[in-house]
């Protein structure tokens, strides 16, 4: 059986601040579907989880990441920033330069199971 | 000021399964001190959560990556085996790969951040 393996990255930002795939996928959600709680119901989480991530997000990086549009509590338009664009693009380009480099490593890896 | 930033990677294995950076140093700390409970001492977290991180380990690789020699409950010395250096060589390299091709993307994230 070949096995699965799904490499991804965390980036540890100081304090209790992360950025991982989990976030950037809400951000990409929120994007696409132009709705916090739409993106939250996606990705199977409650609409307060998703806020606070985006909530985090944004204080990290002490600009908006998330812009939320009009109206109040899950039923307003939400949008990425312009930071938050260039967050998401930056994540992925990482992730995908580091498989690119560690495509034989994964190989090996995978070698090392016994089934 | 300068900004904090660390990046590591997980490497999701199949079902529950997955490999990052904790337990790579508890595999590491248990080599150091030939001991699991001298190792999850030295992490903070309690021997039985460590040993449930190697069982783990070793279920999925379907072959022990910790071997323990002798005694039983904590007592006893642990040590790699050689699938179990090879693992923690490989996510080292993985993670030393992935730094070298993401230098120029982690200061443009780090721009990112309003301070």
């Amino acid at each position: 059986m070949a096995m699965e393996m799904r490499l991804t990255l965390r980036l540890d930002m100081g304090g209790e601040h992360a950025l991982g795939v989990g976030k950037v996928r809400l951000m990409e959600l929120i994007e696409e579907s132009g709705s916090i709680s739409r993106a939250a119901k996606e990705m199977g989480m409650s609409y307060r989880r998703a806020w606070l991530l985006v909530n985090d997000l944004n204080q990290r990086f002490g600009t908006p990441l998330v812009e939320t549009q009009r109206g109040g509590g899950g039923g307003g338009g939400a949008a990425l920033s312009e930071t938050g664009r260039d967050v998401v693009t930056l994540y992925r380009r990482m992730e995908k330069a580091c498989l690119e480099a560690n495509g034989q490593a994964m190989e090996e890896l995978a070698a090392l199971t016994a089934r």
